[in-house]
């Protein structure tokens, strides 16, 4: 087991990212995993006849990035999330290269709940996620 | 490709909802979907010193749970997520059976969204996730 | 439970294959599975700047296929890997049809020791991974 | 797509670990992903006769681990592999949790050449992994 010891200050405005291509492996996984099989994501004759002329991403799915930048990166590895706030700016479409942008927006120490803006953007800089996150950070007793 | 009629009238409390167990496959794909390997998801001889005494769910993978019903059942088929407000009230461990119940909580026709609120219970009944969701209705133009 | 007789003899140059179009859902798993996403491999946006021009599959992936020739045919089922040793010497893109060749290179049968040449090739015959395994033949106590 | 602006200095002895409980879906998902179906690794009544007493993960299953952290923290994102040794030292059971361990062993920084010890203990500290690996660090032309 490898020692983790997690950060305990932040600096607010520090930032961390992370970015994935939503391929329709993706699409199709999480449609397994979560059981939302909605035809705007998986039935593409559907999906021709949307708004958008095709299947897009889970935002759930896209949300999943956040989750990787908070649990890896920003505060990182053992920390426990509180609340995740989310509004879905602009659609995910199957090919576009998604990055998730954690952002530290407060710091309680004595609580040790460290706040985050959580935005993700596609390749050409439009937001497609804005979101709030708070999570605790711990370190274990081992 | 089946006909998608979405419905356009909603009741104030009215509730849908869907089980799952999550299982360690579960958290195995939702890792490596997500990125997120966060030790107290994925390393067990770590998650044993946490607070939780063993791994837990990803809270975004039982979160999927949520965009099952609302994009199967309620508002169902075609709906479009705007928001999602969670959370996270208690852990979830491997084994766990959760049921993720959708109830409305507004209805706005002339802009065609429906609020709900948006919890998650384990098998004890013990919530998990305290949540709320807007989506869009729209019927699809072909 | 079938019967499973591990082969003890071996002839120097005696060949098997396996061939495989690496698609993107292998590279979206393998990322999930092994915990590397390296932007080499699941960032369109930005391998596009790499040398390569585009995502790469993990070398280690693609050596999943020697895994499958050494574990399926030569020296088959039962084997016991001991060694194996990479060069990755050629990029595999997402579409490429790989074929793994092993190829004995000796026979040790006091110690049931197998070694092989274990090289792979892309469809245009260019060599993409040159290695050499070693495997320990086996008969189970059943 | 982040800014990835790769390390181009390495200290002799500097580390990195990723650890990963191997359980039951990740050897499926290994046995699928690479065509290996050894009945070691997939035929759990076939395994129980073999010295192992039960299946036991891939040897290149467990080797992913190395790839994450060599793709992830040193050298890190976007880092080019040019060889990988490996000796399989132990077995790997379902259920035990690996932690994969790179050390720079040597840096040539004028052909921009990390190479590093690799090994990966389980959860006792036994060694079931021993190897080297030869990484390119290459800025991306962007």
């Amino acid at each position: 087991m490898p020692e983790i010891t997690p950060r305990l200050d932040f600096q607010i405005g520090e930032k961390a990212e992370f970015s994935k291509t939503i391929t329709e492996s993706d699409v199709v996984m999480y449609a397994g995993l979560s059981g939302d099989f909605n035809p705007l994501h998986v039935d593409e004759e559907y999906a021709k006849t949307s708004r958008f002329g095709g299947r897009i991403a889970h935002g759930l799915l896209t949300t999943g990035l956040i989750s990787a930048v908070v649990g890896m990166k920003l505060p990182g590895p053992g920390a426990i999330y509180l609340s995740q706030q989310l509004k879905f700016t602009g659609p995910v479409r199957i090919g576009d290269t998604i990055t998730a942008v954690a952002q530290v927006a407060g710091w309680l120490p004595e609580k040790r709940i460290v706040t985050l803006k959580t935005d993700c953007f596609n390749q050409r800089g439009e937001q497609v996620i804005a979101g709030e996150a708070a999570l605790l950070v711990e370190p274990a007793a081992g």
